[in-house]
């Protein structure tokens, strides 16, 4: 199987945080010559250029697709059919494509759906990074150093172009798992997206109430805490209606708990959640 | 109406964190000449002798009541009422009795129901400060400092009094607010009680799940931030069915549009969030 490996040419769709931290990362580190920034907003484009993030830019991914060596789709899942649309034409065989979204098993279906007869040179991944910044003017040099990225390679996938990626991410200092695309969008539905939907619901209902701002003057470093990744920038909009509905079930059970006054209860449950917590937290500062 | 001024003695019931540490930063600032600490396990209450937090202990309010200037209740919501009641028999008039609980109106009911003839000298307050930690270890000098403390004084309740209680917090570094404990519990049960719960219920959901070891595996630092208050000490169970139920009410809503694929209603109430959270975030940042 042919894969491209000696990456000389690196199509970025989307150059923001994610493709541009990318970019930045493994031009620092002279493993990759050239960057061709694509996206739709000219004037963030014409930033990654005048900060280095790319070295050419372009909105239309058709047109350079030819010249990739390998392609970073890190736009929006929600663009990533019409990105990969264009792409299939133009494709040269070997060409590697992957892409930095947040849910995998949606990407997957996309990459058989547009790219049928690429499907061994198709890597979908997940570099675990938010931040409340977006645009060229985010991308940070170090921001994958000692961070995750699940790579959920497709059956069909060859283990040469798995490599090519993890060897990428690695020259960026991240750390490589692998997963297949249902496990990881499960995990990450439970650890990332989930916590989101209920920070945004639980400011929004906040905001809502007839005394919000003197709510919001007693707010304090909990509230800042719980709603922090309220600020940061939603990726993709995976449908967890499913997990919302679990957790749903879970505040009913809290619901009657309160509503009977069972301190007892609530204390046991109470106590199974912080001491799950502080497991976790001891496990989490030894990952370092 | 004569009220106790100087504070010689101070009878603390709930040598803790909240306790605790309003008793040192007074002790440090030579406000009260002699702290009592009461409670019911005897090598907590020997531990703050050995910390310096309390000068004599005791584990019988009722014996020592007759003693203090000022009593502080800074046990959970649920004993106040057998502490209360101990104390009833014992108190001089001028003796002001407060307290620490996180909720308000509940506590005001108590004081209706046990000191019908003390109230003047009643003064519920709640000093906004938490902690993961608990028992005397748990008292800082500097907890106060720079921190709200909330009083919220019965319409019977001494205006002589609220000022012993307000001075003394003062000289703790705090800085007082009186609001009415109708808006005390409804303010601290949006910003406070409710993402307790909403946390705790996260947590334990996520333990629950099957893959819960894989999901612990890659929970990262906004997993963490949200669930950081999960690991705090929840001094009362104030009864939040209602603002659960409200949530999640905005739950049903956010899982209709994810169920439709509405992602412009998603992204609406998203950035409508988002804005919310950093205007809330520069206020916070400004208040210092």
């Amino acid at each position: 199987m042919q894969v491209q490996q000696q990456i000389d040419t690196l199509v970025v769709a989307g150059v923001g945080l994610i493709g541009g931290s990318f970019a930045l990362a493994l031009k620092r580190a002279g493993r990759v010559k050239t960057v061709i920034g694509v996206g739709r907003t000219l004037a963030n484009l014409e930033k990654a250029l005048t900060l280095g993030v790319a070295d050419e830019i372009s909105q239309d991914i058709g047109a350079v697709a030819h010249r990739a060596d390998m392609v970073l789709l890190a736009s929006p899942v929600g663009q990533m059919g019409a990105l990969l649309a264009a792409l299939a034409p133009e494709l040269r065989p070997g060409t590697v494509v992957t892409d930095g979204g947040s849910t995998k098993s949606d990407v997957a279906a996309l990459c058989r759906q547009y790219l049928p007869d690429h499907l061994p040179w198709c890597v979908p991944a997940h570099p675990i990074a938010g931040s409340d910044m977006s645009g060229a003017v985010a991308a940070q040099y170090g921001l994958y150093e000692n961070r995750r990225v699940v790579l959920t390679p497709l059956a069909e996938t060859a283990p040469e172009a798995v490599d090519a990626v993890a060897d990428l991410w690695r020259a960026c200092g991240a750390e490589i798992h692998c997963m297949d695309a249902a496990e990881h969008d499960s995990v990450f539905a439970s650890v990332s997206h989930l916590p989101h939907l209920l920070a945004f619901s639980y400011v929004d209902r906040v905001a809502a109430k007839a005394n919000a701002e003197r709510c919001f003057d007693f707010a304090a470093t909990g509230f800042r805490d719980f709603t922090r990744i309220a600020g940061f920038q939603q990726r993709s909009h995976p449908v967890q209606a499913g997990s919302v509905i679990d957790y749903r079930a879970g505040l009913d059970r809290m619901a009657a708990l309160l509503e009977a006054g069972d301190a007892e209860g609530l204390n046991r449950l109470f106590g199974e959640a912080r001491a799950a917590r502080t497991r976790w937290h001891q496990q989490f500062l030894r990952r370092g």
